[in-house]
């Protein structure tokens, strides 16, 4: 079988540089192309290239897709920025050229995505649900990002379902105990020397519990993700937004 | 909105015992008969029961099920014993009453099903699946049958998926550190004065794992299942084999 | 070897009655008395009782204490209301009497015990230290006292030995998510259907952290400690506050 | 104050350099030298280090001592290879200075010791205890060398303290199920991609559990735990074999 040939767009980034790596790295996957700041795109045609990991920044990105969709070359996109209008003006693209496809995932770690999936199929299912998630003590958001968007997940879940809120007879509590309050969903913030990123989403019903846990121990753990997207990106024409499209979750 | 109207076989044993407790705690249902040995099917229709909990034993489940399906009333199965014959007459049942259902669950508890059911969707989207099981130290058998059922939907879900075996560099190991075998999947089982049943399913990839722990504290834990059949089963005609159908995961 | 003769007082209540349970299960033991409310103190003698587990209120308690010590029956204590006056008045007796021994502990639960001093022991050693509790959701307070009294005993520790306060860069936060402020240490309490009792307490340093995690998953947990506070009382003269003393931390 | 004069035996290396750069991050400690295979030991004389830090080899480590025993510099040694003949010849020449002090550790991460500490502990005070270790997937053996010593020290404290065999019902299990048998102890090793090295050592009894997790998560770990030495054994002379004997555990 031969390889799939695969160009990095912001290949000298901190990301970047990780993605050249894991491309090399994989079996199936040649790397024809790492392009930094002042390359130049026509390089992904000179070279080839069928899928494009377009890792660079907001003002680059509508730039580098229009080039890719243009000529056919597929997109793994992990740039941040997306609007309504720029996914629009994308789509349109797409349009035109029916048998490109581009994946747009904000978040490429395939233990993050499973567990704010899992989350939202469980959290109907059981009577409380709450969300405690663990990060270095660097960090100058409490909750992250992440446990937020867990949550609200788990909320609309739930409001989906006609489930009732869960059960709290707390009467006295300290200032804070019970954590923050992200649309009816307890979220507790823990800040620790030794820690990278961690999730915990815990659910109980009457007699048992169910926890999903997610560590990332070291950044490169959205590699997994972004050579699924390119494997599956090809197959996948249109838009795709968000890496669960591609994890067969059914 | 009238209340489901449910009936308990094999009321008098311990699980029989907690349905009776679970239906009169329900809001949505009324328990209109819990019948031991002795007491007569004819009491099904006489209450006017909707959905029979049947929680008797091998020899006495068929004949329930077979009066339960001519009188339209539907069924809630935890009692074991299933044969590929056993469900042919079943299904046979059904063809001739389209409009009853019946369910039959190997496992009630949520929790459970659910672990096995994202174990199988993740185990092909990591390098690396292990099973940790937790028990009391009076259980006979090790592993536990649900954590080798669980390795074994692993083991099955990685076939279909192609995945490679999971990486183990091993070279000295005291016997039985890796724990068990099953088709490829390592199952270690604890025992521990002090512990009901619990049971982890450890996920591993390029710099992240993924952890799913089911904790059974209290042998209640199947009765929310219990009473979620009952709601389900009311509208789905036919034969169910399984609760994860009604756990609505997709 | 001659068993240890045993009486329970309050004997018919919940606690009583497991720990009247315990001692008769115990093959080092006899149980020669289980007092209620009614029952005369003079049983004590005329069975000959060594140790008397006390377990009623505080309206009862030094009365009985006062008949135990009197007539040289060493004491195990679970009624809580000790102030510095009964205290003082508790050790005067056992002054005038110096060959008997008391025992009053908070908590008998062992695990919980350890825990803290675990905690006490590890706090000034790492850089960061919280603590998450979880518990059922129909507890009233928050977090729990235990929780309280582990984050009091970890800052005492911290301030004995002169450490900095936990690294925390968090700039903007949701109120609540970094959890309740005791002493200087985050407090988290959960609240989940289906759990009992159960304590973390997180450390973390340079690229490491240690976790200690007490469960008490039953009510029962508190009778090994009673039943080793009665072994050891009979060779401990005086009076001994708190199970850790007959631990053998050291 | 006046900062302490430290240097680095062995700071070539990936350990020694790591020890570097935590020295010049330590606010109370001052670089003074950082010597390579080739470099003079003379250089720690010229430059009044106070402590040396030796993280060279077995063929090196007596001759450094020697060095720095006989010129008053206390030395904190990471190098492994010490027998009883060793460690004789050792303590002959801190007897002729009796001013200065060595501290030998066969692990310097505060959370392995603290593991070890709080298992001998707590494993004579429980009916149940196993081990389950975690590491990535290229380690070679199984269990780790820290899960066996963890296993050999709880066997050991359960021997002293008389302990009964904790209790296992086990009749029919799978092959490795039950982990391998380390003095009695079960000791279960799981092998994960994305992991780096992480133990667990579970206690249980009667209706409650206690659990001691370490996690390491990045090979810096043991920086603390040599600072802290640095720290510590300039006013400890004489011999110091094991770092827990800094950590005041009592």
């Amino acid at each position: 079988m031969s390889k799939l040939r695969v160009a990095v767009l912001g290949a000298k980034g901190r990301i970047g540089s990780e993605a050249v790596r894991a491309v090399e790295a994989a079996e199936d996957m040649e790397l024809v192309a790492a392009l930094g700041r002042d390359d130049k795109l026509e390089t992904l045609v000179e070279t080839g290239a069928q899928v494009a990991v377009e890792l660079t920044n907001p003002a680059s990105v509508m730039g580098n897709l229009d080039f890719c969709v243009r000529h056919g070359i597929h997109g793994v996109v992990g740039t941040t920025g997306w609007t309504d209008d720029r996914l629009a003006q994308l789509k349109g693209w797409l349009e035109q050229f029916p048998e490109t496809g581009v994946l747009i995932a904000p978040n490429f770690s395939i233990g993050a995505v499973l567990t704010m999936k899992f989350a939202q199929i469980a959290a109907p299912l059981f009577e409380s649900v709450e969300v405690v998630e663990l990060h270095h003590p660097n960090k100058a958001d409490a909750p992250s990002g992440t446990a937020t968007r867990t949550a609200q997940l788990i909320a609309e879940a739930r409001a989906r379902a006609g489930s009732a809120p869960a059960p709290d007879a707390t009467v006295t509590a300290l200032e804070g105990a019970r954590g923050a309050d992200v649309d009816g969903v307890p979220v507790h913030a823990v800040r620790l020397r030794g820690l990278l990123a961690h999730q915990e989403v815990l659910l109980g019903g009457e007699g048992e519990t169910l926890t999903i846990r997610h560590d990332s121990l070291h950044h490169s753990s959205f590699m997994p993700g972004v050579l699924l997207g390119v494997r599956r990106v090809v197959t996948t024409p249109g838009l795709t937004f968000g890496l669960e499209n591609f994890l067969d979750l059914n």
